[in-house]
């Protein structure tokens, strides 16, 4: 069992990622801090994860505003060695271009992107006296490639891209792993069954990411030696084309 | 020679590419708006190409600025068939990551990338109805790989570069050509001049890129006939690592 | 005008791209030494180019075959400064990859990268010691993406790829221009309209490359200046998804 | 604890990758058939293997011979089903360039390319019936990027990686695991220790790849469920710039 806290950034249904990777860390001795935008949803998470006998904590955080997420990160530092940060927000948007207005551009910006900026510089921060600590952020196919009506979309993942491989080349020889997971298909979960309930019944059995198997490796990176790290992986069903 | 106008937006010194853009598009008979934030330099170097017997006219914008962008169009729109369009601003950034500011890395993104975006949607909205047109991204060697200090300054430029794309993804079917030059090296002028002169020295004859040299393949790209069109190239001097 | 000589491997069809390559050498004055596997073909190739005030020969040359690609290179320098060479072997094969015996994938390898070690081996070596000269490697989509039924064509698609980029690098700053060009697409021509009548029909105007388009693009980047260089580029038909 | 069998082709020294992943295969219970050109290698890490309660068994195999790789996997059928199979095989060429002779990249590319498709193959036919099974392909730096003075190397590897690419895309969707693992950073074993001892000590402490390391993250690729799979990671020295 390891020791010391974990913050996972992106907590919001609890058939979700965010949930599941803290239910994984809690489940490997880890104390969590959940931030998310929405109270109700940490809370039934973090509850979930201390009736199975973890510490879980729940912290409202807007990742977008840097006083949240210094915040957030004090208070993760001040409960003990900070091990492991995930940066899971995703939120999409799907207007097409012509329609896209300069905010919402910019809104989807600065969920995944400047989010992830802020969160990757404050972990470093609290990580780097240590000289260890993982970071870990959740991309997606649009990570590594724009089509439409993704455009505004793959423009922020591409820059959340760019801002783990700088941090990965800037930290890692100080001792800080930081990677980037291109998650590519859909997840299951509450989410997908009600937005596209027939394409999660054509998809079958194993045809949708299972969120524990992401977590595992996540996991996986997490545990990786020194001397063998990896900085990205991809993870998709085994039917999802690519 | 072509009629029609051509936009470049980000057009500083007489020695920068802005400006050598906007003269080879004059030489080719476009009528040139230049747009950029400085009113003298804009007129520099719209009178040096109006002398030489171009047509130019200065237009003072800031492309992160969705008001200015649009009028910014409208006004190239007015002054006939908009043929071609170049978004060639360059921000960068070269604090350390530990000391990068919200501010700091958000203005780098909206130069950048907000700014390509919203360039990008008005040449489309106004290009779209005839079916036809050119927009060219300046991108970096940041674009494809983040490296500190520059990590800011990537995560900006990967944003953009998913503009370009997803936009010739998008429009290319219905006639617009939308590509993203990959600029890998310094840029021979003033700036490099002034801020690293030893750099400059060292580098020799032909070892830095020439911004004409540069123009020649912008235009080689805007006049590629529908049936073989580059979505995206490298350029770089001769002796460049890579 | 340009003098000296160019050498295209890879001439087949009248309607191929090899033979637009040397048709558009030619044009700007250069002598081109036709290589290829059928005499017939070369003659009636070289034989038009002749025709239309051109100077060309034909050399019967399986690229595949050290001493065939040392004969070739031999003859171009013996006929002047050798300035220009496209490698653009590109044989195809589409057999599932549970059928495909050892033999099938060590030949599609041969003709499409042991040949164009060989061609840009024997180049680099004639051309060094006047420390300039073109030589262009004509790609597929399956250099950059390996797909069913194409996995052979694309592994050696990759392996062509591998060896103008490390040409490139190697070369680059002694002042020989590598570069390789992706073409994405089906070429319009004889064997698209033979093999595949419908999906020619279905793509209509415009859908298909054209060879001659794709001329003016090897033919640009030959032109390009020392101090900015391209060492890749995507070529493709406005209509074509990628 | 699994059953079944593994081949791991490429196993030579004690201290080598090939040999580390023998070593965990068969700890997790399979029985691991090697494979190498030699037999008094093979042996010794069999040995080793069988005195630590593992079940292993040597068998010579070429494996650019495909009478060789059907015999392989025929024995391993034999044995048991099928579960996993790495193809570790690594020869790298550094000769330059123009001193490299036609037979020199031939035979890089036998043992990097034409073994890992013979290699994929027979696993392939051996495990469809089962609908499962796990191919995981070791490639390198090089398989990502061509640099003199690995060129042979590098056009060999990015052919070996455009096979595992095509097979992960053929035979995924019915249940195969195919994954191709960037090995990038020099392995820590006799090789590099007698081959660059000073590298070595300026490297220092967790400075190269241990192979226990390296074998871990192939286990656990092989023990991904199917509904959240990796298709390519990478692996690396904390230190190593990438």
């Amino acid at each position: 069992m390891e020791s010391g806290t974990a913050v996972v950034v992106g907590v919001g249904s609890e058939t979700g990622l965010g949930a599941a990777l803290a239910r994984r860390f809690a489940s490997e001795g880890l104390r969590v801090i959940l931030a998310g935008r929405t109270a109700k949803s940490l809370k039934s998470v973090a509850a979930a994860i201390t009736d199975a006998g973890g510490a879980a904590l729940a912290k409202v955080t807007d990742a977008s505003r840097e006083k949240d997420v210094i915040a957030l990160f004090d208070k993760a530092a001040a409960d003990g060695d900070l091990r492991l940060v995930a940066y899971n927000v995703g939120n999409n948007a799907t207007t097409p271009l012509l329609q896209t207005e300069a905010a919402v551009f910019e809104s989807v910006w600065r969920q995944n992107a400047l989010g992830g900026f802020l969160v990757g510089r404050e972990a470093v921060r609290r990580m780097l006296p240590r000289g260890e600590g993982t970071i870990l952020f959740t991309g997606a196919t649009a990570s590594l490639r724009a089509r439409p009506p993704f455009t505004a979309f793959a423009s922020a993942k591409a820059a959340l891209r760019a801002v783990a491989q700088g941090l990965a080349r800037e930290f890692g020889p100080q001792g800080l792993h930081v990677a980037h997971v291109v998650i590519d298909g859909v997840i299951e979960g509450d989410y997908a069954r009600s937005n596209f309930p027939d394409f999660v019944r054509a998809k079958g059995e194993d045809g949708l990411l299972k969120v524990d198997a992401i977590a595992d490796s996540f996991w996986a990176l997490h545990r990786q030696p020194k001397s063998a790290w990896t900085h990205e992986l991809d993870l998709r069903p085994f039917k999802e084309p690519f």
